[in-house]
């Protein structure tokens, strides 16, 4: 059952005054939960929990750590029905997908539990010593790795599972040693709660410290402006818009001690097709990608936003296909009326700049399901218009027909930092291909060759993160289990005495 | 020759009308070759041709780039006398540091030239695809690293080759495939300039691109601010003062696209010594530290500058020695009168706060030479008073008396973050130890048993690095091969041809 209140730690807490309600954006309704925003001093003794319990936590075991992920996957499992209506009902995304992101969401969790049991993921290194070096002796020296410190971790609105309370940032922080403290999107903080329970039944279950988790309500900027502020956090993860990412960003570097700000933003995430994929598959790439671009109602931060293609008949041919195909497709709900909001200005402001057409018929829509589009322009005003480069969240691209090829590799060239970057092409083409590869991996964190960039595998070598401002840190990814890396930090032992050392650092 | 122009690229360059001189710090004279400060139109050029050069040059292979870094390491020992008898005139160092630090610097060199030899690096990772995996096939995923763009690399004062010019930021980031430009260093202008020539001989004879390495002369702080600003610039690597960087973190940080800055700032490098040290090896461990509070007159980023342990007899015995023998050492010159100023100031400062008791005798000096000091105060005034936290930079040390053990734990764990951290413990103590190790590595990059913190060994279990202030991102070590991870970021490749993945990710 919802209380709508917080944790502060393992305690229920609603102090506040500040209440409010998530909506069912299918009905355009407020949902019944009532929930209570925290207040600065739940804020303050969350933070001084998680500090507290990072004394212990710092010191629990792989072991211990893994146990307490797979509880936390069990406790998400034992929530049942309810965490799948509730999802529902503050998302509008359907069933199948609610089930699979739980699904993802516990995955994720065992995964973390299971690299931890297998102990290599640290890289740590070990050089022994060599007394009778000249000029000097060289000491023994091992290296490893700890965790930073409370992480507080803001959750996207279009996974309210998989990168929200017990997402990819809580599952990381969390194995890597480090206290969360979650503030909950106000999207879906019904779901938030649900899960937030199952992560603290899982943290008493598992003999965890009080604090290794919280979950604190908010409605507006406060509660996480203060939380990013506090000298305790040492890390933040956020999942969200560019906007958003940036003002959390720079106030941790505004910091007396500056902090991380592990930020994955916007992207358009550019595809660029070859004038033989479009000769050869343009009918089947132009059916794909009508799917690619719907699909979850065009709210993923992979969604192909941007097409880049040598202007041909074959173009005008796969454009007018891929315009009729996308408007022959269900229109979908979006999360949230402010979501839907922001996708019609986005798409008027985009399609009402020079030399842009609106390629797709108009879709009739309801409240807050999306009509999908599809535009056009050519590379000379994509090039001048910056307007044209921002992300317009929602199922909804544009087509660029570029003059030649060097115009295409300036666009490419010319582009902000994206998550991912696409080449469609003939296997004919491979050799001719080097120079959008080149251009093109120096501006994404992840190539594809021959697919659709949504669907983010969870596996060691994907990467999910790029140039900024599709991610603050390009270094890292923000899903697979290398995201971990996110919270910990290397330390040398020099001459260390072996009982001192930590386990991984000792003799065999 | 020593010319005082800059490097544009391969070209020298000398267009402004500002000039300066360096200084003899030993005879407190300007040294002969006068410096000619960048302009802007050079500046500009420099980040235009090493953008330029980033083209070819991330193409380049391992073997290229590390034919290009022995060839550097070569041409730095064909400079011959001429740099070590520049080197000394313009930082006071005697000979034999000149020598030394001029072979750790090819050792550097050659270091990561065999690094990119042997081709282990990148930690890359292959996920093969699974095609018949349900619901979804599993596509190929494969990961590995590229270089992040043109490095801007601030060199220190106290290590004019080996963190300088050619020192570990330029060799790691010429390493990862990153052109360079270097700010030289005011206080050593015309060491830089002469390491800076060997820098683009090798480039010519190994057939690098015209832009892969600059250097700039700079007076002021104008050249470093336009560096940092430049949107070409993607990273910065400083050694250096917590003004300065934090002054360069916070620009970058305010860019519009912001870039990583790698700051290796300032540390008092706690050095914590137990009873039964005190009893059984008292007299030994004051002597060892009188030598590396002293070493290199102080001017270590690793210097220890504060002592810690439990007030006993034994402590005031141990204090008496240090700072009896601590005055038996000749003073030393410092690198610059600024510095030796700053160290006076600050010296002046420390031991004029409540509770501070100057313990050694003054030394009598004259011009740059530094007077070597050692004071003591107690646990609560040291804890109540954040002045005598700061970095004294010089041969000075501060001994806090703490009442008992837990005030000792309180100090450790209120310190900022620090490069390291030392114990100096009995044997049979170990048992004890726990707490202190876990309090003491949560502050600190490097914790050393019974050994003193000066000297920093090149090598992969080398962390060189902490919690802020000591460095801006705690995460990297500056020092060791695996410092080139600053400079690189991971991409992914899904279902990509073999003929357009990178060789470390093709099938074997």
């Amino acid at each position: 059952m919802i209380t709508g209140q917080n944790y502060i730690g393992s305690r229920r807490s609603a102090e506040g005054s500040v209440t409010y309600r998530t909506i069912n954006p299918k009905l355009n309704t407020e949902n019944k939960w009532e929930c209570t925003e925290a207040t600065k001093n739940e804020i303050d003794e969350a933070t001084r929990l998680a500090s507290q319990a990072f004394k212990t936590f710092r010191k629990s075991s792989p072991e211990e750590r893994a146990a307490f992920l797979d509880a936390i996957a069990d406790e998400i499992e034992n929530l049942g029905d309810e965490l799948i209506e509730v999802y529902c009902q503050e998302s509008g995304l359907p069933q199948g997908r609610a089930q699979g992101e739980r699904g993802r969401t516990m995955f994720q969790l065992r995964s973390f539990a299971e690299m931890l049991r297998k102990g290599n993921w640290m890289e740590t290194a070990i050089d022994l010593a060599i007394p009778d070096r000249e000029p000097m002796p060289k000491p023994d020296l091992r290296k490893t790795y700890i965790p930073l410190g409370p992480v507080v971790v803001f959750g996207s609105s279009n996974f309210p599972l998989a990168y929200s309370t017990a997402g990819g940032d809580t599952a990381s922080a969390l194995a890597a040693g480090c206290p969360v403290i979650v503030k909950s999107h106000p999207m879906h903080a019904g779901t938030g709660e649900l899960v937030a329970s199952a992560i603290i039944k899982a943290a008493e279950k598992t003999g965890m410290p009080n604090g290794v988790f919280s979950n604190l309500n908010s409605k507006g900027i406060e509660v996480g402006i203060q939380l990013v502020n506090d000298p305790k956090v040492k890390a933040v993860g956020f999942t969200g818009s560019i906007r958003g990412g940036r003002a959390l960003y720079d106030i941790a570097n505004q910091r007396p001690e500056p902090i991380p700000v592990f930020a994955e933003m916007g992207s358009i995430n550019p595809v660029v097709i070859s004038q033989g994929a479009l000769e050869s598959k343009g009918d089947s790439w132009a059916d794909t990608y009508a799917g690619s671009i719907t699909l979850g109602t065009g709210q993923f931060c992979t969604n192909p936003g941007l097409i880049l293609a040598v202007d041909s008949p074959e173009l005008d041919v796969f454009a007018s296909r891929l315009a009729a195909k996308i408007v022959e497709i269900d229109p979908m709900c979006m999360l949230h009326p402010n979501i839907k909001r922001a996708y019609s200005n986005l798409k008027t402001e985009v399609t009402e700049q020079a030399g842009v057409t609106m390629l797709s018929n108009e879709v009739p829509t309801d409240g807050n399901f999306a009509d999908q589009a599809v535009a056009t322009v050519n590379g000379a005003s994509f090039l001048e218009n910056p307007k044209l480069h921002q992300e317009v969240f929602g199922p909804f691209s544009i087509i660029v027909k570029c003059e030649n090829k060097e115009q295409l590799l300036k666009i490419i060239e010319g582009l902000e930092g994206q998550l991912t970057g696409t080449i469609l092409a003939e296997d004919s083409e491979i050799p001719s291909l080097t120079d959008v590869v080149d251009e093109l991996q120096h501006r994404v964190g992840r190539i594809i060759f021959n697919g659709v960039p949504t669907g983010v595998e969870v596996c060691p070598a994907m990467n999910h993160g790029g140039p900024y401002p599709s991610s603050t840190d390009s270094r890292f990814t923000a899903v697979g289990l290398h995201s971990i890396k996110r919270w910990i930090r290397p330390i040398s032992y020099q001459d260390f005495p072996m009982e001192l050392l930590p386990n991984e650092l000792k003799n065999a």
